[in-house]
């Protein structure tokens, strides 16, 4: 059976957010009390506009000298990220992060983001997809598929 | 067979290093002169005494108001690392940086770095490996091994 985003990947959560004009501090110090590495970047009515990412804390804010506590994030942020829909399959999104080089997504309705994606949730379940596969086809092969 | 970290997954290479006693401006302009998402940190001889990734630069720098151009490399570190040796299996090493959460380990030989392997180039070749050995399984179910 083909994996859905939504829910064989990721339920519908939520999502850490960081408004427009938060300061890179501000996201920064969210993203550490997470513990995670990407922060969704959302405008006044919550409509996502941005995303920022550990990456985007390294190569455009400490290795060009700016200073955290008086830049917004939207100075930072990758605007109008790609996204994933829900019924997306898990297959078809791993290609498209492999592809693009993203390591993570957020996946959207309505405009509003209901969870994110990484490419390593994505990896984990194609790898116990296939797993199951091999599983499958041995037993079906040497006959002890119990309970079949 | 069993996948091997040298030289099936990385090749030895020429390994980005810092110096410990670098700024973490430094730092950051080499990791993203490079692209790369971890910096091996090196003592005057070369032997590898610490490792510093972008989620060290969003939560020990950014998000505690360092300041990166006065701060050395060593301050941020993730001291003594776990490192791999160039003869572990893939298999073995996706498992260590799954249970212990991972993204980057050195591999070492004689105290010296030689590459780094990322948790993603691992799933992607566990995931070819799989897919590879379905594809044997199923030629040897419907019998098309086409020439062995």
């Amino acid at each position: 059976m083909q994996r859905k985003i939504v829910p064989n990947i990721v339920k519908p959560t939520d999502v850490a957010t960081a408004i427009v004009s938060d300061t890179v501090f501000d996201a920064a110090k969210l993203m550490a009390d997470k513990n995670i590495a990407a922060l969704v970047v959302v405008d006044g009515d919550g409509n996502i506009i941005g995303i920022v990412t550990e990456r985007d804390m390294t190569q455009r804010v400490i290795a060009v000298g700016l200073d955290a506590k008086t830049t917004a994030v939207e100075a930072i942020m990758t605007k109008n990220p790609d996204t994933l829909s829900p019924d997306d399959s898990a297959g078809d999104a791993l290609e498209l992060m492999q592809t693009r080089k993203y390591r993570h997504l957020p996946v959207t309705a309505d405009g509003k983001c209901i969870a994110v994606v990484s490419i390593r949730d994505l990896y984990a379940s194609v790898k116990e997809s296939l797993e199951e596969n091999i599983r499958e086809t041995e037993a079906f092969v040497f006959g002890d598929r119990y309970g079949a």
